[in-house]
């Protein structure tokens, strides 16, 4: 397997339309592709307003056209793609936030339900209540790359140490993040939820969130990253749209487990943390 | 019980005899209490050297005079007192690194075996092996105090999501912790750890380390703080000697668990963390 390999990020403002969404993913995918990357993300809801009303609107079976058409762009550039998330129903009707990520030939390698819902209400800041039209998902999700092991989880999945220790003990050293912080919680906890979960399971954490769109009903913070093992923001991005990309080296993350072994020194004589 | 009170943090050069670091602890205490301080703290081995070879040197059984003495100056200033942590000894003469906690009458409220010991061995940094000489204790360690339940733990325990989330769902509300980062983990990680903890698992953590002293085999990273259930750094002192009182107000815990519930949002039907 390579050691290196190269990440980019697509910090995109979210289109009128799911046409739109995947014009302007192919356009990213392609610089992508011309500036060496290996992997492509995009974030949380590209292709559908950050809102649980539209959620259900905008859901289809499996995701429907937008998981072939995401599967056609990982195969066309040769991308393993984190395809940000979709609105997905099921055949009961449920409708989940989805997290799919292809292979560059276009093979599905993984997909993730959000599995804890972003329920808050913050005085004086931000309300907002997933669960309202979502379904959480019940799988944790760690997969094979060509360049390593990685896991998806997505935006408010990174708040529980639980999810991400798990994800780091089946093997992952690269955990996708779509997500949509909002402009309460960004600038209070963004890099803090990336850098701790980063530096506590020494993994790499890559989030990409939507640009900031001030005309929509939901400001993302935006502030697209790359944290590597030791907790260091390797890159990081402003509110605007944009293309980042971000050299992973996985020898990094070898030293740095090495030089302090928190995943060898776990006490597992005296808490059990375990996947039912 | 009370919404509000005052930590007092004594962030102390090492002097050179246990008699010294008593003085010094007294006087420290004196001003903390006539600065309204409810609370006082102290850092890890502050009244021993910080090196592997001096701790079975320094150990007595349950810290013998360390542990009077510091239960004499709770008492006398009527305050609840984390006296950083003593090297300690058990009959079968294993050595531990041990954090008690007093109440305001002079009672022993706690007494915490660092749990997961410092063994570090960082390129073109820091080496340290502190099972050379200390044996880890097998206790999570969570107590009443008279302003709210609060858990004591020692540095690197700090670093395993575990015990922090153990700890806060046992009840705690405040953390303590006595610590002493050095010049190569402390930059990077003393803040993103206190930090990070604080705002997963929505609790105050206190964390005290002893000043930094360059004439000592060991370079403290200083920088003593008190962050709070957001994450937000309420105070925090340079790499100096002195006292800092931080007012806690509980209230706040339980307006951040309201506006993000993160502790009833946990997927217990999908992981489990237990102490065994």
């Amino acid at each position: 397997m390579s050691k290196t390999f190269k990440i980019a990020q697509a910090q995109v403002l979210v289109p009128a339309s799911v046409d739109e969404a995947f014009e302007k993913a192919e356009r990213f995918a392609k610089l992508a592709k011309e500036q060496g990357a290996d992997v492509f993300c995009l974030p949380e809801m590209f292709c559908c307003p950050y809102e649980t009303k539209q959620f259900p609107v905008y859901a289809q079976p499996d995701a429907g056209t937008m998981k072939t058409r995401a599967a056609a762009i990982a195969k066309k550039y040769g991308l393993v793609f984190s395809a940000g998330s979709f609105p997905e129903s099921d055949e009961a009707g449920h409708v989940y936030n989805t997290a799919y990520v292809f292979g560059p030939g276009g093979s599905q390698l993984a997909k993730h339900r959000k599995m804890h819902l972003f329920d808050i209400d913050v005085k004086g800041g931000q309300a907002f209540r997933e669960s309202d039209t979502l379904t959480p998902g019940d799988q944790i999700t760690v997969f094979d790359t060509p360049f390593c092991k990685m896991g998806v989880l997505v935006c408010y999945d990174i708040r529980f140490p639980e999810l991400s220790r798990l994800m780091a003990l089946k093997g992952a050293q690269v955990l996708l993040l779509p997500g949509a912080y909002n402009m309460t919680t960004g600038p209070a906890h963004w890099e803090l939820c990336h850098r701790g979960q980063a530096m506590f399971n020494q993994v790499f954490v890559c989030a990409t969130s939507p640009a900031r769109d001030l005309e929509s009903s939901y400001h993302a913070w935006g502030h697209s990253m790359v944290v590597d093992p030791w907790g260091t923001v390797l890159s990081e991005m402003d509110e605007k749209e944009g293309l980042q990309i971000t050299e992973i080296d996985l020898d990094r993350l070898s030293a740095v487990r090495e030089q302090i072994p928190l995943l060898r020194q776990r006490r597992t004589d005296l808490y059990t943390l375990e996947e039912k």
